[in-house]
């Protein structure tokens, strides 16, 4: 059982994990360095430690104690208790859904491990915005896509703001990093996948045409401006694109992920 | 030729229209109280002066006076001119195209002018975000959608955010607001149009079965949250679904209305 502990002082060193949810740049290093993440709403903390990451304390209003019962029933780590003024002193804004749980990273699995028996996969490039990724996330959990794979310097999926739009589902979608990014394209291509890069490339083709009769497919997307590197736009087994109508470029990364996504599973 | 007014003060009163742009509030009744709107962007402005709304004033750092010569040369307004640190006093942040155009709104079409010829539309019932709308229209104009149609409540497609989000491509749609919201369903099912109401509801079949030989279709969209009201499900041809998979609810409203649209667009 968490042991309910009450706080009075936003400033109570034990909340340092807690502290400033908004400073993205404070909020990355203390994450990092802690090897932390948090998860906001009862939702969220309830899927989040179902998942298996070890919580490391909660923090809540008095009034989501009851509601995650259950939850804190089963472990053993503080549960801070703080009215819902103090609750914003700490974190800095109104938290509309009061409950937030720290919980530890854990190793991340290995990219042949995430693949494993996966049918179809996204595959992430630099998406720079975290609510792109926790929407691409909730897209590919949605539309049926069995894995995802990040290349090393895409946005974090366990930072609160992925998590958030996610909808938790980073805790349900398989998903790791590849660690050779030069070799990302061609090492999912031995794995028997096809690559399809999403690009404006001279060479693209319809992405319904693109999927067509692949027994395992990757769907590779790139960053929100600049799109694919050239690296992966080159490695990869093919070109292709979602048609536009006259005078518009494109659909926005969250937008294209989804059609992308249902495209690709329905092929 | 627009006059161009050096400015050096940001509580000038003559730049009442652009007076900060991040308060919700304010803009919203300035913007009703006055009939008038703002692009942001030189893509943006450019548009929305194509599009034919007329020009009050703009407002912009030197270095964009050059790149939108041609459309200055053919306005006959005030363009003030600021350096860039007045231009984030007087918004109120630091604009990263700063280029800005204060238009006046012209009367919405006719429902029947808009509907006219046209095969494909959307309808958005009380989305709330100006995000969303913006993507919405997006995704609607890249994927061939012919018109949109919005509920009274609908947030405002001319707001700030929306415009920008959309990539200006409301200037481009064809669009305008219902007026007789609790009739809306019948008198697109009147006008030959097969409603498609997009819900949860028990009698939802799958999307793309709901789509299939529709001469004419309306796909039907509601708030983020509750969805679409009662009175429209209910009133509506057809209840569907895009299918999910175990654990997930539903895509968020920008990636469910991309997906219906390329669904229905490809019907």
């Amino acid at each position: 059982m968490a042991r309910l502990v009450e706080v009075t002082d936003a400033d109570d060193p034990r909340l340092a994990d807690y502290r400033d949810l908004r400073d993205t740049q404070l909020r990355r290093s203390l994450e990092a360095e802690h090897g932390l993440f948090l998860a906001e709403g009862e939702k969220v903390v309830r899927r989040a430690v179902a998942a298996g990451y070890p919580p490391r304390s909660f923090l809540m209003s008095p009034r989501w104690v009851e509601g995650l019962h259950d939850v804190l029933e089963a472990v053993d780590v503080v549960c801070y208790v703080a009215p819902e003024p103090l609750l914003e002193g700490i974190v800095g804004f109104h938290l509309h859904r009061g409950a937030l749980a720290s919980l530890a990273r854990t190793p991340l699995p290995a990219v042949a491990d995430v693949l494993a028996g996966a049918r179809t996969v996204v595959v992430l490039e630099d998406i720079v915005d975290h609510t792109n990724v926790g929407s691409v996330f909730r897209s590919a959990a949605g539309l049926g896509v069995d894995a995802v794979l990040l290349a090393p310097r895409c946005a974090d999926p366990l930072y609160r703001r992925s998590v958030k739009v996610s909808m938790g589902t980073v805790f349900s979608v398989p998903w790791t990093r590849v660690e050779d990014w030069y070799a990302a394209m061609t090492d999912l291509s031995a794995a028997g996948f096809r690559t399809v890069a999403l690009t404006l490339a001279e060479d693209s083709v319809d992405l319904a045409d693109a999927v067509v009769g692949a027994e395992r497919l990757a769907l590779v997307l790139g960053t929100e401006g600049d799109g694919l590197s050239a690296r992966w736009q080159a490695s990869a087994d093919v070109r292709a694109v979602i048609p536009m109508a006259a005078g518009v470029d494109s659909l926005n990364v969250a937008a294209a992920s989804a059609v992308a996504c249902y495209v690709a599973v329905r092929r």
